[in-house]
């Protein structure tokens, strides 16, 4: 292999830019040219490419984001979009394809791969909702995110009695919420993948009071419902003085942690050598702390779990 | 004087366990007494007092909250209240207060001056909306923590054309907005001291958008409206597809910035220094970069002015 | 069981607070008392013991550092000393222990299972160096502290050409630093696992600036020798104005990341969970992201392996 | 005027490139260009100069180093360096010129202004020693690096009695030990302006001892001497089992914090308009909490003094 393309797609992740480094290294330490797809998909039909040298990855490992943007681009799920892009690989001469982001950009992958440009996939966004997956570039960094505030939460010592509500991201997967639960000592942790009676979380509360606690703290993943209705429907059951915090976007940003990074980098060396031996149709994981590929269409036929034993945890460590 | 009563009340404010630390060690150098007052004028009221030590304020300079809580008494208004709490000032033979905490705490201290109690009041609180200080103990850590956010929302790298409305805290005043909106380089910054108009700002937005500028940060004091609302009306007048973050009350916790910890500091021990030559019922401030201090009755004839250079030099920097 | 007790011992770790937290909250929760021992076997056999509460350990998963202090206590060793702690252990009713530290202190955890008393083992070290389980309580943190302090080297932008040596800890182990080696994007990595030649390390540091880059980055484990004698060693290659930073003890304090609240959470618990059905003499550890334990004497034969995957990683992404 | 330059001397400082944005948008905003001088003196001199738009600045106000680079360029002192730097002036058609960094690069300033081109100077350095300025771009956020370190240094709770030494940087001026000192609370802080006696904070240190406080932090300006010459003293006089920590040029990097931002866009956007009303020679800083400027001559007589009365403070809190 001479050439190879590296793009991330989807939703933003911290870490994208290490396993932009990785890759562009790791290829460049064997030889292979780097061309960066600006834009995921988007550019690549634009031809929105551009060849990249080892300085343009250097000090980006510990920024936030990714140098080469990132968008969605549903047309690429249609033959034509997808012939279009192929017009550019060619144009430029690349063979093979890193593809850093969500699941969802993985078809697109796989597409290219059916059509004779080997594509591996990297698992980069802050959900963890990737199968095959223990933990996704992204996740470790808006972890500590949304524990860092809620230990600022923690803080506030005021005689009331509050409730802290704190909605956090993972669109259906409660990864964040369970991670950033148990991290931050919450006392309720709500999540997709668990049945919730919130009556009984408002008697709960009343417990935890009259035995002395004056503040609770709920996390609350996205996927369930909002901060806003959830704090309506506790406020049936008593008066809480419930309070919301939506770090929105704020989840998606900021420095990679060191785990992500040192994860972005294995991973995206790996994606380099894997693609060297011809490999293509493939997402890379890390499973028992290992790194392990598998499929795209084993993929896309598999639900991501979350680690529920962090729910039961924290219900016995939280009373 | 021989001994002297601490409290905390109102909101928290990150740097008020610094103060108390400098309250009680500089009093104690002094061969002063300090007794610990729990939750403001409710915990003096109830006789939630406590005599403190030197190694009670040990570990404290460094954590956010307060180690004396605190809360809201409006009973303290009523001379009833205060005659309680007189009663408890004898009972535990105190002879003077520092009070720490927003000018709405400084009443209850004047009257026990009045009532031949000195109190000296501390200005702790997040919103930096206290009359003659150009600063509160509190302020800089939240706007240090308002900013982490914006550099967060800053790496959303995303190629659609976001807005992002970021609501902070300040109550009825625009410090935390204006600060934090200069620092995080917000394209907007809506404070309640300045009128706005949403249409311009929208049109602006375009105009941002079609320079290539696809993120618009704008920065919202709570005081003027919510996000949620400051998003309904922009989407009047364009898809700015704007996504809302709201901190609450992150913003009042953390470990205190390195400025609010010498503040709190300096503040703490001229407190003691103040009710040692015979002072009371007045309040602290930092004005031209040195501590002075004012009668409280001129704080209550006063209004807060936020450093409005800082909206002008935005519109400036921002273009 | 009815009762149990729970130490830290050796030196300092991020993550030891949120452990005893959870061993704390687990046993309660299944009716067990808990003991708190103070300074480690030292506190042990001077009966520096207590009652712990649920309450006592609310607000300690994000403090660094630990509660129930720890201490070096070579004596255990004796059989004269471990009669005295059971002397102790006896007077408070405690059957079974669980200690939190390097595994060093697991040594008299076997002794006291030996005489009847089992005690469970919980790697608490930054070193990462306890065979038998892939990461440490503690390690994460670590990383990310000297992460954090690589990346404001990296702003440094003096036109100089400078050689940074910056010096972890780690005892005899490399795994702070290839770990923040590789996630600080460092041009050299040293650790005792792996021969170096001081001279080819100078010759890249010559080449790197002959491409133009002008800062070079070297993390230096502290079981390979100290920052100015490597710098004295560099310096008769080259004039390479090194510039040394020894962050020393900052390494074994702060917060704990999430990774490391979490992976004590669990740990925790199980230990909790595995006295509680009788076992003892035994060291837990996540191995390919599972927990496990295995006896202690086990781990006594054994010897941990860094990653040193990491690095070859480094050497490739590095040039 | 039509078009200014800008520049970077001297040591890094974190805010240098939030001044260099708020200089180029304030300038841009009033009709004038603005090119950008790489590498200080020297780049001026080698004509490494070149046209800087908006978005050049978009994305560094939260950067640390400068994105002009910095270097040392004693040759400047040199009528001769002065006329090659006027020569690229006129190439360039620069009339103008904004200098940030310490008081050692106003002296190029005052040559040029001399020459006929108005320069004004800014001042950027961690250390604070800039005359006529009570803090200068750089010094808050090199403060909250150090007092970062001395946090998680009290965290460490080992038994043993230790002594930790933190030398932190200044070059002659204690600012940053003075003030690191007190928002860390250590127990002695070691600055060029005030005379010391080893065999005192030897007895200190005993006597903290004597009274159960095991851990002594003793902050150590490097304008004094370094931490192992110090620990080498102090042990003549007692076993402290001394540790040291030397941050070194962590302290230079960093994003800057929000107080360096406000500071660093308030002095470049004031430096634009004085130099648009014809103003050369002269130095900006912040006296009194407000703006102002003084000729550089001035500043060369003069000698900064640092805010003593925190020494005195401290030694009140500490005891």
């Amino acid at each position: 292999m001479k050439r190879l393309g590296v793009m991330t797609s989807g939703g933003d992740a911290p870490g994208m830019n290490a396993a932009i480094r990785a890759v562009t290294r790791r290829a460049l330490s064997l030889g292979i040219e780097v061309y960066g797809i600006n834009y995921g998909y988007a550019g690549l039909v634009a031809g929105d490419i551009f060849k990249m040298e080892r300085s343009d990855v250097g000090d980006i490992i510990n920024r936030g984001g990714t140098m080469l943007y990132s968008a969605r681009y549903p047309e690429f799920a249609q033959k034509e979009g997808q012939l279009k892009g192929i017009e550019q690989l060619n144009k430029f001469g690349i063979e093979a394809l890193v593809v850093i982001g969500g699941d969802g950009s993985y078809h697109g992958a796989l597409r290219l791969t059916e059509h004779g440009y080997n594509a591996v996939g990297l698992p980069g966004t802050i959900d963890n909702d990737i199968p095959y997956t223990d933990y996704t570039i992204g996740f470790d960094t808006a972890v500590n995110t949304v524990v860092e505030s809620i230990d600022k939460i923690r803080d506030t010592a005021a005689s009331h009695e509050r409730t802290f509500v704190i909605e956090v991201m993972g669109r259906g997967a409660g990864d964040i919420a369970l991670w950033a639960g148990v991290a931050g000592g919450a006392d309720e942790i709500i999540v997709p993948e668990k049945e919730f009676n919130i009556e009984k979380i408002a008697q709960n509360i009343q417990d935890l009071r009259a035995r002395g606690k004056k503040h609770t703290i709920i996390v609350l993943a996205e996927g369930v419902m909002h901060a806003d209705e959830f704090m309506e429907q506790l406020e049936q059951y008593g008066d809480f003085d419930a309070r919301g915090t939506v770090l929105g976007h704020v989840q998606r940003g900021g420095s990679p942690s060191a785990k992500d990074r040192v994860l972005a980098s294995k991973m995206g060396a790996y994606a380099v050598d894997l693609l060297n031996e011809g490999h293509g149709g493939i997402a890379i994981g890390t499973e028992n702390n290992k790194l392990t590929y598998h499929g795209m269409l084993d993929l896309f036929d598999s639900k991501h779990k979350p680690d529920l034993s962090l729910y039961d945890i924290n219900k016995s460590l939280a009373k």
